[in-house]
């Protein structure tokens, strides 16, 4: 007898059969002797809808509000399931984000989860009761409603499977589990039955969209034990664990790409100390998240050129804000770019193993594909290129480091 | 310098463009100098989808989580609109039940409003804010999520005018105000500049959807003054108020009709003491609202029939019930119709008046309508028919009492 946490995305509740059949795995999974904990996202397409409607009444809706707009979602989907497992005879109760106690800080649209109360989610697991928890949703300690960002339904996932003190936290989505790269775009694509954390993190950072990537940091920092199974079938998935000495030994576990950046450059900065610091803190402080930064020293040892990215839907926003600091700066310009993408190779294995990214750019550079920005860590190598070469290269590096081969 | 609360239906919040038009009267309303405290529906049809919902999942859906599903559609329009008031540069917030601190005690989808702290939305309206809240939910003392039932944003307002003390509470809805009778059965029906607490709370009681029962009892209590009017144009409407003199004047205000209900007849129940209240005790036990009770003084002193009426919704709930008492108690059977309607004429004026009753029962006579039940209060006269004969009773009486003349 354990107690299991399954979250199920929006694509696993999208419809009355498809909660029908969550409600069947639910009540199933129960039966076998355990306690389980549902977590569930809003109907796919759902939020998109939400904020379509914030978009038709104001250009930019207060995320105050926002956040209580978009938390109808999952109460929804919650309620909705909560029934479907009661009309299979079994107790059920359903649970706002606030009735589960999930207090969070006061970053609309953003929140963090800075506490987990669930006494009344205890009690009622107690009592036999299979809970149903409405994702992504929070509340501040002033009473106010906070959504946890895009796919912050499996960070609720992970946080309620620590508060609760679960055995395992299952992450029920429409793939089966991790590939080595996407299945769409290499069909000798090769899904793992176990990857570490850090890997999972540094894919899910790079635009693996199985898992929300602070909800793989949760796991890793109290390495809560997460799978990532199929809602649609009964395969074993991916177990996502800390790293082992099998892990080590694959020097390359997957190759991930991510459309959604865009780049900005800003041309001709002056080369003194703290003008990098401004710019980045002044994003920082309107929420953006900047994923990559490469500054070239200067060759004259006057003028130098910053070229970050962040997410495309901050692209304009932080293209105004650099615009702004580069002006008072006296930098030339500043140039936004939007039609490229991330190539990244991934593994635990790369730490003790040299020539991973010469391997990389030698493979890209045989086939074409022009690196416009370099950036690495201790288990990945990731390139900036033009979109349009995105599935070349995913293609031609899942095949040079040997990935379809177990 | 007023404040004034504006609440706004379901067809007034049914789509962008009728959520920006609200928007717009709202803030024409705070640039006249007033607070403004805005309480808002679900967009019409969204609640009934979100039932349908519940039903395709389970055929009985649990009541604590339903009320969790139902209130979402109130969430939607409630952050929307203060949305679309910010949007025309004015400040808004938006509340939700719990946030307005509106408890209620613990009958899920048909609770009662007990309170209203609602301190942070005074704070709000003295800081000028426009505040947004939703209407038809609250919140038990436990934190458990409840429901007002049908109509219960009417309620939600009401309360919330007598909680911050307003000057006037305002119904928004898609008629001009109140009317002698439904002017789609009488294109002659005259709309009222004024009518009682009193005759609108039998109007609504009886079918006129104006406005929610419980809200005009509400008010009666508390002397909040009411005003129905029209989102779509800026018709005075009508004053819901304290009886005056000239209101007593008038024998008979409206001719109202309820094509809701269902009438139930217990055939052959011994006569004997205490039969009634334990079948009305039980029924009352399963918090359906038993209408018109008539009961004819038995001809042989053995054994009599016991009629009366209830919600259509809970016709074969309450069939259910009756027979397992009239099991119980020996009788000879029960009866359950549906087709039948009541129709009623009101007017505080009645009171000082007899005849009233006498010339309804001989208007329907003259035009073959058949009476089935009589039920008669200080100020009106109700009578059930067959359902095929409601547009016919409505058009006679306007007529045989003179409402087409002011």
């Amino acid at each position: 007898m354990g107690l299991i946490v399954q979250k199920y995305g929006g694509t696993s509740v999208a419809n009355i059969e498809r909660i029908k059949a969550v409600a069947e795995r639910v009540v199933r999974t129960a039966k076998q002797g355990n306690k389980v904990a549902v977590v569930v996202s809003a109907m796919s397409g759902e939020t998109d809808k939400l904020i379509g409607l914030a978009h038709q009444v104001a250009s930019s809706p207060n995320e105050r509000e926002m956040d209580i707009l978009l938390s109808s979602g999952e109460r929804v989907t919650t309620a909705l399931t909560a029934m479907a497992i009661e009309a299979l005879g079994h107790k059920a109760m359903a649970f706002t984000g606030r009735q589960m106690g999930i207090i969070t800080d006061t970053v609309h649209t953003k929140a963090r989860i800075e506490k987990i109360t669930g006494e009344k989610a205890r009690k009622a697991l107690d009592e036999g009761y299979i809970i149903v928890v409405a994702g992504f949703q929070g509340i501040t300690e002033t009473d106010d409603v906070t959504t946890l960002g895009r796919g912050g339904s499996d960070l609720s996932a992970v946080a309620i499977a620590l508060a609760l003190n679960a055995d395992v936290c299952e992450i029920y989505t429409d793939v089966d589990g991790v590939y080595t790269t996407d299945p769409n775009i290499v069909p000798e694509a090769r899904k793992l039955s176990k990857i570490s954390y850090e890997e999972m993190f540094e894919l899910a950072s790079l635009g693996a969209k199985v898992l929300q990537t602070r909800s793989v940091e949760f796991a890793m920092k109290y390495e809560v034990p997460v799978v990532v199974r199929s809602s649609f079938n009964d395969n074993p998935g991916t177990l996502v664990t800390k790293e082992d000495e099998d892990m080590e030994k694959v020097i390359v576990s997957g190759v991930a790409y991510d459309k959604n950046q865009a780049k900005i450059t800003v041309i001709g900065v002056p080369d003194m100390p703290g003008i990098a610091s401004k710019l980045f803190k002044e994003i920082a402080d309107s929420n953006i998240v900047v994923d990559m930064i490469v500054q070239n020293i200067s060759s004259d040892g006057k003028a130098t050129d910053i070229s970050f990215t962040v997410p495309k839907t901050d692209g304009k926003k932080t293209l105004k804000i650099t615009e702004g600091i580069a002006k008072e700066l006296g930098a030339k310009g500043v140039d936004l770019r939007e039609d490229i993408a991330k190539i990244s190779v991934v593994g635990v294995g790369m730490r003790t193993h040299s020539g991973v990214a010469a391997h990389m750019f030698d493979t890209m550079a045989k086939h074409g594909i022009n690196i416009m920005m370099i950036s690495t860590s201790e288990i990945k190598v990731s390139c900036i290129i033009g979109v349009k070469y995105t599935e070349l290269a995913v293609r031609v590096l899942h095949d040079a480091f040997g990935l379809e081969k177990a």
